[in-house]
């Protein structure tokens, strides 16, 4: 037996390969089968990690088993879907027991908190990266797509942003901050928690969705574009946090919160009837701004004028996505 | 818009991504999603190929186009699944429009032949491998496993073996041919043809299958140990094509189809009363064994005697899968 049938084996045998709701056939078989009752669809994303590129390497493998699945997860949380299945592709230079092992265990525990089982994949010889493809269900018609912003509609996040932006110094060993304020921070970067609960109580009452990634301006952009509306976003209004704040300064704090990715927090725009109701029921929803009529995203400082910088998208050590 | 950015408003605009049935939203959004009829299951299969590892680099992107879709599809055939979309994550190095172009003339090709609709994926920047993810439907209950093979059944293919690996030499470019021998052999090799119409037929009739990529007598191999049974293999059965026998020989013809990989024929048991009605019907269907009580997989001369190979599976320039 080969050393890569081996590692088969190994996530065959892992916990999160234990099947679960929906999973009618599991690893081992030319094709993994998924159930999807009658009035549901099936959501699929597909997302990429390569090392030096989209992580640093070498790093953590538990907490990159970790992110890589809370990655890809998040964008089940912004269409509203509930996690069901996904698939990995890894390609390893070289196997380690021990690295295996690290990785397995941090992705048991995001698949475990998500709730979503291991199916299939493939394991290849290569230089190092990873290919996640999840799936969940929803109701037919109710996804949170990107396309039905309507002028008039509040824009929304669901929490603080900027804390995966303002960890990527201290990932990198850049710079150094109390153990504290690292703590949190990294927390953020490594093991963001796809807003899952938050997705499915924003159907039927959002009308456009999606988990920042690329920033919060470059994301409002992309609801912009598909709803075909413009966006302004208030500088005064962004949620960023203590910690944050004590390491970047307020400025580089809110800088971080604008254009740093990797936040994996739901953006979305909501008739304002709808915010009482959620705001009561404890979702931790934050109004950053307005969709108006026109086309792109305007930044508005405390006194109404544009601020708009113009460059949009957070140059990270990763060149694009 | 950054590069990358740009290959995915190019692969969205493919004839490939432009939807199909049971695709209920496409490329473009956080998710695909995907409708799933009442008493039918989602198929799907995960596969990666690295440069240098699964193929030759450079190669050919559209040869590349076609096989890596082809390859993967495969496995919904083998399953018995109709087609119905894929997803495509793509690491490429750099980008020229020249590759990009000639790599999706070859994806639309094998997309449209098997009727599937590119629904989503990733670009990233990196060293150049693909990851295919496939999914195609069929009714509950009816999938083709690998491990419902019964003592009695015949083991049989869906075609002729060792024409990809007896290809391999010219793909690497080692040996040269005779043009006609080499352009049906280098078929075979770039652009294998899913056996999904065959899969399908197979329903409820054969009572395991798999695709041969490993080579007939490791795929073999996974058939008996998934069903606990033994499998014999009659070296005097194996269908081999002209073009192979006259490249490799006779006795290099029949190691080609025992231990070449990349055939991607179908392999499946059937009990034997099945086998008239399938042949009637014109399927291409060889029998090259039969299943027995016991374990593992036995070669058997022209007299029953066991000549099994102490190494199985076919070394070529990949190390494993």
């Amino acid at each position: 037996m080969g050393e890569f049938e081996l590692i088969r084996n190994f996530f065959a045998a892992a916990p999160c390969a234990q099947g679960g709701e929906g999973v009618a056939l599991g690893i081992g078989d030319d094709c993994a089968l998924l159930a999807v009752a009658p009035g549901e669809q099936l959501a699929i994303s597909t997302d990429t990690l390569v090392a030096g590129v989209h992580f640093a390497d070498p790093c953590d493998p538990f907490l990159l088993g970790q992110r890589s699945l809370a990655v890809a997860v998040s964008d089940l949380a912004a269409m509203g879907a509930t996690p069901v299945a996904f698939t990995l592709a890894l390609t390893l230079p070289t196997v380690t027991a021990d690295w295996l092992q690290d990785y397995a265990r941090g992705l048991n525990l995001m698949a475990q908190g998500c709730g979503v089982a291991l199916v299939g994949g493939d394991t290849t010889r290569g230089p190092l990266s990873l290919t996640m493809t999840v799936f969940g269900r929803l109701p037919s018609g109710q996804a949170l797509v990107r396309s039905g912003a309507q002028a008039g509609d509040l824009m929304c996040v669901g929490g603080e942003l900027g804390n995966a932006a303002g960890a990527l110094p201290l990932v990198l060993g850049q710079r150094t901050a109390d153990p504290s304020i690292a703590g949190s921070l990294l927390a953020h970067y490594w093991s963001p928690q796809p807003q899952l609960a938050l997705g499915r109580a924003l159907r039927g009452k959002a009308t456009s969705a999606l988990d920042i990634s690329d920033g919060l301006l470059a994301d409002c952009g992309h609801i912009a574009l598909a709803s075909k509306v413009g966006i302004q976003v208030e500088r005064s209004k962004l949620p960023v946090s203590a910690p944050l704040v004590a390491f970047l300064g307020q400025a580089g704090a809110e800088e971080a919160a604008l254009s740093g990715g990797d936040d994996y927090v739901l953006a979305f725009t909501l008739p304002s009837v709808e915010l009482p109701g959620l705001l009561a029921a404890g979702w931790p929803i934050h109004v950053v701004g307005r969709v108006v009529s026109g086309q792109g995203v305007t930044l508005l400082d405390n006194d109404g004028r544009d601020i708009t910088p113009q460059t949009r998208g957070y140059q990270h050590f990763r060149e694009t996505t």
